[in-house]
């Protein structure tokens, strides 16, 4: 093992931007589905995708099963083991001292944050990602009157970043409207007149530009860093409107308010290592990318990511969602990934080996901690 | 020679998109203009580009010449031997088991389907996919009153398609209006004032948008698998018009509908994957891009295009037009390239072999018939 | 050393497109902010970047340091030895022959053109690129009638270009408008509308549409070569809207007109490589990008580049601005990466050794003089 691999392999990960898991004990159908984020295909098996195969090679094993395992002796195997000892598994392989869990999505069938880090065991601790859009559905959920809705929205984000554990909001405006978006804070009687529209509909799922836009302001006034999905995700999205370098305008206007933190980013992590460059409040991670493409690309997509990002810029996310292998998946991608790359530098003389271990510290886990600030108290 | 190279080299492909070559014997201008699907440059040889010098590296040794011959003496062997000889040639080296050939652009001076798969020999069929566009052009020309062309356009298609042999449908969409378009099926009336406009300026290449949706909604209708046309190609295209990502939304509405298999896709390959990865009926190929590109860049072009890509959602074409070369040339880099990528992973344990195999014959051949359903009867 | 390496590492380069460098003694913070072309960040250093570590690499033995020299030395060192030492010994390293630079920026702090070549030493010969945003900013703050700007601005660059050395144009409407821009010439009467408005606000900065359309025609109509940033930059951009792609329906109106030369281009690299396959008169070079990304990811930038571009169509540019170390590390990643690459493909036997040497020699020098026409009288 490399100097570098076994560093990262020592370092206690902070994953900035992940899930719960299930506790359910999952059939295949059931299983395929949390693989891919989408729903099953027939005749036509979800484990034939590169994280399927990734899950073969690298989760069998600690399932005691022998590497590249069939998927029925899997699922059944992960069945027979039950959720419960299969979570502690994959939490406990990913080494993770810090999570912090976007909880506004799914939240029903998904552990809360402080069941995971006792799943993950070793005193690992969990904080909060509040969803933005998941409390402006809430407010309207509740009832409030179209002229109301601006202040209600900006009062209920407040408070819900006020309970303890949170460390940051999050948007999936990229789901949304994406970011090709009028990039002004809009103004009260615009918030009105759209809250007017979207309430008379029953207020369903926040999709209103000019809502979306007053939602993004607002994070920029409570100053706390802000996660966005950019980039891949389901189907629900619209690819090239998930390109982060379509926010640039909106990044020039908020500099110095907040922390952006892009997340996922393929196949524009290069245009969103340009923003990291630029923009001191701009950072990225490859997460979901990583176990998605897998451990046997997740080191090409670092190096692209990584072609101009300011070594201050770049953290460590899993986006494990559903399934505990994702956590094992991202972490081991992230490590080896990253331990090539750098490695390789250290081999060939064109990075100092002292520098190398220090970015990798920096990646897996300072960086996020100096702009999270997370409180052991909490 | 490795176990997954030699199984490709084995396997009868199935170039799922190709056109006809040429019979005449072709000058040198000629043979350039036909290289890079451009006119000559004065002062430059068009030799001297990637394909170029896959040519002259992997084709002159199948006429009898050393590697890297200079392009005088290939274009003059060339003519010595003859195009039949030439084309039989390379179309055997191919080792092509089913063609389904595009017979919508330049077929005066191609070699039509039959002919091709004679050429090949070895008992290669040929089957045909028709170009929507030609279809409607043809109307046109034939003359048609505009509130009749609506009717007239899905009727003539229905026709071209019952033909033996036809196995699928084919748009340029991506050159005629890009894919920024309005997704919804086009009213009867719309679709009416739009061919009164293309028909008072005489029919010419339709290019209308309105047109163009009523081409596609007409696909979606007949059910057969549609080939589009994504990325690049020659001069006569807006290459960002060309990413088929901006087909999201068409591609939502057709869910279920019909098989639609993005071609060449280059330099969008990872936004065509993430389509293949979200949207059941649809699949990638990186025809076109292989030949152009070459042996030297094919594997790192597949790499990003398996990197989320399905195993059963990647296809093999050539996109061979004129020159035989090209049959030999895609056929040799998809191999190559595939080859190397799979055993790599082998290689280092990330897939099994028997995976890798599989992965292989389907990405050759068994996932173009398992969409196209070939008969042997045609 | 390879005889790929050897042949580039003899080649007196021709940089097609740079700036002048500073000849003030730089503060650490003063070094940081040239280092990456934005504002220092408190609390970050901009050494932590991947130029910053080329430079501690790279340059720090050409000051006889150690490699890999901690940040603080090194800008001590600089200034110990004084800027006219340090900008000796890094320009001289570069080996180039010939300069064409850019005097339209920051022209006060830094060298002229003929100063810049006497640092090189070895009988370097310097040119000059006029800047045409600075031509049309210069006669608004002279002092115009909006309906005399249209041929105030064609007679001031047509002067301009009368200059002895003066071999070119440049434009940054990739920062002023973006690519997106109606291909048409506008008529004289918009321009003098647009130019009312322009100058009833001052005359500053340049970024109106109509403006730019009507400099980039006035480019066209010079005839000279015409240098276009693309891609990435400084902060003060829309990426997505230096896309050269966008700038197709421009490029195809102007075929014949004038040589147009796609500047840095990445992340765009791969769309800037189809346009200069698919047009006759246009170049691309990946300048600024080599010393951003480093020598150790200038080769993978370049195979992008290359995949489809003909070999008379890639150039060297270093865009070094500021500070003479990017001159040698622009140098060296373009030497090492192309010399790489080259290589590689030679020992495969995909590509002859005297093609390889051919196309070094004309991405490092030929190219640019093929179309420059330097004048050794000038």
């Amino acid at each position: 093992m490399t100097a570098v691999r076994e560093a990262l392999d020592g370092l206690g990960l902070v994953d900035h931007h992940c899930h719960g898991v299930v506790t359910a004990v999952l059939t295949r159908p059931d299983y395929e589905a949390l693989l891919t984020e989408g729903d099953p295909w027939p005749g036509v098996s979800l484990f034939d995708t590169p994280v399927g195969t990734a899950v073969r090679r690298h989760c069998a094993p600690l399932l005691d099963l022998p590497a590249h395992t069939a998927p029925g002796t899997y699922v059944r195997r992960r069945a027979e083991l039950g959720a419960a000892e299969v979570n502690r598994r994959f939490l406990a392989a990913a080494r993770t001292a810090v999570f912090a869990v976007d909880t506004g999505f799914g939240a029903d069938r998904l552990t809360p944050p402080q069941a995971l880090a006792t799943a993950a065991g070793g005193g690992a601790t969990a904080y909060e990602v509040v969803r933005l859009e998941s409390v402006a559905e809430r407010i309207a959920a509740d009832g409030v009157e179209p002229d109301a809705y601006g202040d209600a929205f900006r009062e209920a984000a407040r408070t819900a970043v006020r309970r303890p554990g949170v460390v940051a909001v999050k948007s999936v405006a990229a789901y949304r409207t994406g970011f090709a978006l009028d990039p002004e804070r809009p103004g009260a009687a615009e918030v009105t007149a759209a809250a007017r529209r979207w309430l008379a509909d029953g207020g369903p799922r926040l999709a209103d530009p000019v809502l979306v836009r007053h939602l993004l302001w607002t994070a920029a006034d409570l100053g706390l860093p802000l996660q966005l999905h950019t980039g891949f995700g389901d189907s629900d999205l619209r690819l090239h409107h998930a390109d982060p370098a379509l926010l640039t305008d909106w990044l020039r206007r908020t500099a110095g308010a907040l922390p952006v933190l892009l997340l996922h980013c393929w196949p524009y992590q290069r245009q969103a290592a340009y923003l990291t460059a630029v923009f001191e409040h701009v950072y990225l991670d490859v997460g979901l990318t990583l176990h998605h493409v897998g451990p046997a690309r997740a080191r090409a997509v670092l190096e692209e990511a990584l072609e101009i990002t300011p070594y201050r810029k770049l953290l460590y996310s899993s986006d494990a969602y559903g399934l505990a292998e994702f956590y094992h998946l991202g972490a081991l991608a992230f490590r080896r990934g990253l331990a090539e790359l750098l490695q390789d530098r250290v081999d060939t003389g064109e990075l100092a080996l002292s520098d190398a271990l220090r970015l990798a510290s920096w990646a897996g886990r300072d960086n996020a901690r100096r702009i999270y600030r997370f409180s052991d108290d909490n």
